[in-house]
């Protein structure tokens, strides 16, 4: 009788070692060889799950979508519209070193879409990532648009890509630079942006 | 006696190469071998430039940056302080294919010497082209203050970081989602956010 194999709780075994290997060494030390190592597998098991380095980069990418979407959906809105906004930007940056190391996985899985020749799967996990965080940004500014705490005559639109850009542009410095842009700068340059939108509303 | 060569010339023929190669296939095809090939040298002659990978890389990166300070040093400081400020910031944007394939060669290279362990060379110049940037946010700022343009009470402090922040998010949009983070409207929100500094002075 073959053995039975809960494939789920395999994967959420790799993920955990992949990760541990991410945060330890950087994600360029991730290869399904020292993630056999860290899980206590062999080699091919690894590979059963993921063939090749792209197969392993999309995983670790899913386990961050799955990772922020967990934080972000934990998130009790309580206290005024532009805290609780702040408080739900602030999971898509890398402000400790659990989101550094997510967000250096991100990056290298960005600049590998990037390089690749052609349309490829990488690109539209990109997209999904980048569009996601909009709808975030869209739907925060929504938000204090229905609570009444936006100033009269802003564009939301333009106002969304501005926030999107922002935060991603925030997000990068926080990752280059950790002791200039530290996590309190970064938090009080984001507040007072969303305090020149509502204006001194709540 | 032995042959003379004119290295200056010769590295001057390799960036050129190199940059033929990172166009047309992306900065990932970039190797020794590729470039050699589009040289029409030999590997052991360009390897005599770069030896490896890092090096090939900081070679590219140092071939943008020089790109970047040539256009940046022929602006002509024409028309209002605001249009002359947006001028400048374009530079660093990736708003046509040329300047697209310089944005993929420094997020090749942040990715990279983000991955590195341990304290990189590449981390170094990272470093150098993000204060250079910044300085660059921070000196148009203070022109556009002793030009009597911005609104009294701002931070510059603060509005440098958040320019700077902006315009490195504003590029990965225009890298990632070139279709919707057009040119006119990278522009329009650039310029949009300097009118909220300026509040209608010119």
């Amino acid at each position: 009788m073959p053995k039975i194999v809960d494939h789920a709780a395999r994967r959420e075994e790799i993920a955990e070692a992949l990760w541990r290997v991410v945060r330890r060494d950087g994600i360029r030390a991730a290869s399904v060889r020292t993630i056999a190592a860290e899980a206590g597998w062999s080699a091919g098991a690894v590979r059963y799950y993921f063939p090749d380095q792209e197969g392993l980069l999309s995983f670790a990418m899913d386990l961050v979508s799955r990772r922020v979407s967990d934080r972000v959906g934990a998130i009790e809105p309580k206290g005024s519209a532009t805290t609780i906004a702040l408080r739900y930007l602030e999971e898509a940056l890398p402000l400790d070193a659990e989101r550094r190391a997510e967000f250096d996985v991100w990056l290298a899985f960005m600049a590998q879409a990037r390089a690749e020749t052609g349309a490829g799967t990488l690109q539209e996990h990109v997209d999904t990532v980048h569009n996601g965080l909009r709808r975030l940004c869209e739907s925060l500014l929504h938000s204090l648009a229905e609570a009444g705490a936006l100033r009269d005559g802003l564009d939301l639109r333009r106002e969304t890509e501005h926030l999107h850009a922002l935060i991603d542009g925030l997000a990068l410095h926080a990752a280059i630079q950790p002791d200039r842009s530290t996590a309190p700068r970064i938090r009080q340059l984001l507040r007072h942006h969303l305090e020149t939108l509502t204006a001194g509303n709540p």
